[in-house]
């Protein structure tokens, strides 16, 4: 595996660059201290740079640390401040705290406030044991696996599974590096990942029990996290998948993917499968929030729209919401065999009530239960969806905009080149 | 309940009738015991006359119980020898045993051979029970009781669902006898039916468990055995929901319904539904034999053709066997999303290998299972069809004419008269 080499020096900071990185940050930690005169508070670098593990293009990460004497407010109020002050072109972001973001010397730094606790397991926010986690992977990671680190991290951004965020629900940084600690390093991640089944457990001193996810790790500093609980089935079974096919046959493109081609719409439906395009209002809110909603969405169409042989959901984003949705049949006869209750059940009366002499056939019994043959409510995709809608919520934000919602069998409105980024028929290494 | 009278007058024989089919039956048996001198056997009267529970039209059933020192070849041949030569225009059946249906003076005899055993547990063949089931009605019904079993045979004649031959699945002479030993009288029949769940049991002694069927009674002559095994849960359900009817709405109808209307084929068609029509050729078989087969033709349909979200199978037998199919879809796309094993499964590697290049998207995954969009094999539902009973059993029977069946899309070849009786899309007392 000779192209090993070629990824790390692509991917790997040189040693001026992580110099300039360190040093930049030592100014920002230095300008926080001076505009923190009479707080108890102090400014602390964090995350990949702290660690050592960070990538050539990466963000600096520095918390503040303040006395839980403090409240919320003036944490947040204070982190605020100070950023303005130091660093350029700065955006506010919001996650359990709002934080800020801005350029220094055209580095990307994050200044976020926490509080100043004795323990993970204490933690008032869940930010507050991010500390606790670099200062675990300082103690815990030799010099030389931190280039493990770093190929772990390609190796998963080639996957697209890199990034515990919603819009990813991948492999954390944090993760990434336990997984190096307990393996020892990239290729034996791989060739350990090759043999995890339906779920697995992996806990560095024994402690903690199974999560509700495919993939448990239980967090060294509180036992009671899992660290990898943004990890979805689909990115797990990619890890597994894209491990066996690596090693067997080790390339640069896992790491490196060529671009996605342009979704071809015409073909699919040229094969008798219908295409429904679905257009909804962006809400201005953040990523995290976005994403959650749109998933939302898409898993209750997923479990509302069987009887129209719904196959898949995929969906973009740019100023518009798109989904764009798989279906073998966008309408469905006029007639439909309603179910009803068993025979034997006391509120069976009410359905012979409710549709003897107004059924196209019946009320009739199969088996043991009472059907009718009815005229369906719902006979197009479209008018199925704004049913499930309206008596649904597809996330706080969405939801404002659900009656604005449109809809187009035309696949001409569909942004190909967006849509196919988020396409899953090809795996990255095989573009 | 006046018309109840009127019920009786149609189906009870008059003193003179029942007088003239005992006379017959004492000859017959008569005739039989000189055909059988030096022989160990004897004829006996069994079945409704002689528990004196038959409606007008009858059949009159008479066994003779051989000595269980022949064998059974000698019993069967000797029984039909003897037949031939007292009954006109003979007919010979097969249930358990061939046995002969005859004329005698137009009334119609079956003459069956049975082995004469000590207790009805220990029965050779299972008609061997039946003087004893004969006897333990005789002993146990009162003189009264008799109309009320021939009313509520009637009762669920008028329903259909009267006779235990697999045409039928229903309700056989001898339960409906035990029903009433148990009940009383016919409408607390009925007043107790109503309260049935889901499963019943009912044992008269307490001995016995309960059957693997909707409805259990267990036999007072035989622990082992349920009396009502034949009986579908379709039926069941019948006649709890025609129970409840009747006493809310007491009427003759029930006893003796309408004839049902045409079925009307452009009605469904016209909404949507997509209605097949199956014929194959009517083996040459008793009923007992080819409906076993036609339901597990039907059965079998049922479990395979949900991508084409069949609704209905209907039936009807004229010189050939007919399936009316409804369904949502007689065509699917031409693009099938393929469900493949588990991305931890040893075997995904074979599917991978299968499909790769092949298929037109994929292997691609979702959740952890993969998935390929391949060129569906069996694009229309007939094609389905033949596909499905390629590779499995219609009846050993049915499998003999089942290359060529005929298929066709076009209400007109569908004999609506014939199915129309087979339809349960009214009741038979809404009729």
């Amino acid at each position: 595996m000779e192209f090993i080499k070629d990824v790390l020096e692509r991917i790997k900071p040189t040693e001026e660059e992580q110099k300039f990185l360190l040093q930049n940050a030592e100014d920002i930690i230095s300008k926080i201290k001076l505009n923190l005169i009479g707080v108890d508070a102090d400014p602390i670098l964090v995350g990949s740079l702290a660690k050592g593990t960070n990538l050539k293009d990466t963000d600096v990460d520095i918390f503040i640390r303040f006395s839980t004497k403090y409240d919320r407010s003036y944490i947040e109020e204070k982190t605020i401040e100070i950023g303005k002050k130091i660093l350029e072109s700065t955006e506010i972001n919001f996650a359990e705290h709002p934080y800020i973001k801005g350029k220094y010397r055209n580095i990307l730094f994050e200044i976020v406030p926490c509080y100043r606790i004795e323990d993970s397991k204490r933690k008032i926010t869940s930010v507050d044991r991010t500390p606790f986690h670099t200062e675990f992977v300082i103690r815990n990671l030799k010099e030389w696996q931190k280039d493990e680190v770093r190929l772990l991290k390609q190796f998963l951004k080639g996957l697209g599974i890199y990034g515990a965020e919603a819009k990813i629900e991948g492999f954390s940084g944090y993760l990434t590096e336990l997984l190096i600690i307990k393996y020892g390093k990239f290729l034996n991640v791989l060739k350990n990942v090759i043999k995890w089944k339906k779920t697995t457990f992996i806990s560095l001193n024994g402690e903690g029990t199974q999560f509700n996810s495919p993939l448990t790790f239980i967090d060294p500093t509180d036992p009671k996290r899992n660290v990898a609980s943004a990890v979805s089935m689909k990115n797990y079974a990619i890890f597994i998948f894209s491990s066996r096919e690596f090693l067997k046959n080790p390339k640069i493109n896992f790491f490196f993917p060529n671009e996605y081609p342009e979704f071809d719409v015409e073909k699919i439906k040229s094969r008798g499968v219908g295409i429904l395009h679905i257009k909804v209002t962006k809400p201005n809110v953040v990523d995290d929030i976005l994403y959650t909603q749109i998933k939302k969405f898409s898993k209750l169409l997923e479990e509302n729209l069987n009887d129209f042989g719904l196959t898949k959901i995929h969906f973009y984003v740019d100023d518009f919401v798109h989904l764009i949705i798989e279906a073998y049949h966008l309408d469905l006869p006029a007639l439909e065999m309603h179910e009803g209750p068993p025979v034997w059940n006391k509120n069976s009366e009410n359905f012979i009530k409710k549709w003897k002499g107004k059924a196209f056939n019946g009320p009739y019994i199969i088996d043991g239960k009472f059907y009718a043959d009815i005229e369906r409510k719902y006979k197009t995709i479209e008018d199925a969806i704004r049913k499930i809608i309206s008596s649904a919520s597809i996330g706080k934000d969405l939801d404002k905009y659900k009656e604005e919602i449109e809809f187009s069998r035309d696949p001409k409105t569909i942004n190909r080149r967006e849509l196919s980024k988020f396409l899953d028929y090809k795996f990255p290494w095989e573009l």
